[in-house]
């Protein structure tokens, strides 16, 4: 049987490390082979991808540009990485894929919707995530943490701006594909997120036990 | 008025590198300000992206992974150098352009033409090169002139069948836009290249100077 791919989205602040820490043990401890992976990223070309999206440099970047870095990372990462593992019956757990570039290039930074529709169809086409857990979280909420741990001082308005379209935008995604991307309210206390992401992974774990 | 963009194409040992240099001394003999540039690469991240795409890597590399690799860098290449130089009136003078990616991706590596088209439309739209000099030799000819500059001992086949695809390639965009890309026979002697070469230019520069 094919294995699972899972997706983990949300903003800054959600606690998404925290969760794929979680989930890794939960997996261990029902015997389920699995991969974690992120994005941009997974593999050594696509971390080289993500090196030149992510540093930052004198040169303005155009949106396109990133847009179709992120694709090229993603396009190597799934046939390189997540199928070759799929096919071999393990779970992939991604932290970020897909639904990070709709609300980030997409929502957040204005991109072009009909260029990432055809993207996501050359690139990824049926091989979207079985499942994605989106770790919702209220800006101010997020951005708290988000201080707490990088001891910063100030938060500017155009941040807080960017940060609520992110928001808004995940749970779009949401409300359009119930089915695929589960919510979990992560402002609530580290056992209460648990809890819920292992309610939520072991109503997978049964739904897809009777895949063949 | 507007600088003009002339990309130049060729297979390889069609002597690009000597027409350049020949192109460049025309130019400055006519006091024509230009800017001599190459695909891939051109800015800084452009040229990151192109040590990515040329780096030797035990990985396989996705062919949509290197061909968005390359409309990345092409869109960066020209809205951060491009068309800034153009709309100062600079000539802009490429190795390699959009062609290229049609004749290698595609031709060559029988890449998805309606991909290549869609990202031409996104990434270059209007903005293709006024005019393209297509430095035509013989598989053969070419070869022979590789093997003395690199004294390689050895062809291999199927690397022949490769570059004569390529130049099919080369051919076939010449026919179906005579307008914009002009045929150099390249394997005559230095003297009647650069004569030809010569000869497009002060048509092309002619029939510009009428031009707003």
């Amino acid at each position: 049987m094919k294995g699972k791919f899972i997706s983990l989205e949300g903003g800054e602040g959600s606690g998404k490390t925290t969760a794929i820490h979680f989930i890794q043990k939960w997996l261990e401890s029902h015997n389920i082979p699995y991969l974690m992976t992120r994005e941009p990223g997974g593999t050594p070309l696509s971390e080289e991808i993500r090196q030149l999206i992510l540093t930052p440099r004198e040169e303005t970047v155009n949106d396109v540009t990133e847009l179709l870095l992120v694709f090229a990372a993603r396009a190597q990462h799934l046939s390189e990485k997540i199928q070759p593992a799929l096919e071999k019956g393990i779970w992939v757990i991604s932290d970020r894929f897909l639904d990070s570039s709709y609300v980030y290039q997409g929502k957040a930074r204005g991109g072009d919707f009909a260029m990432l529709d055809q993207l996501a169809t050359w690139v990824v086409g049926d091989n979207k995530p079985d499942a994605t857990l989106l770790l919702d979280i209220s800006v101010e909420l997020g951005q708290e943490r988000v201080v707490q741990r990088q001891h910063q001082d100030r938060l500017d308005k155009e941040s807080l701006s960017f940060h609520q379209k992110v928001r808004d935008g995940f749970l779009e995604r949401a409300n359009a594909d119930p089915e695929r991307i589960k919510i979990v309210d992560a402002s609530l206390s580290l056992e209460a997120v648990q809890k819920q992401i292992e309610e939520q992974l072991l109503q997978l774990n049964n739904a897809w036990s009777g895949d063949v």
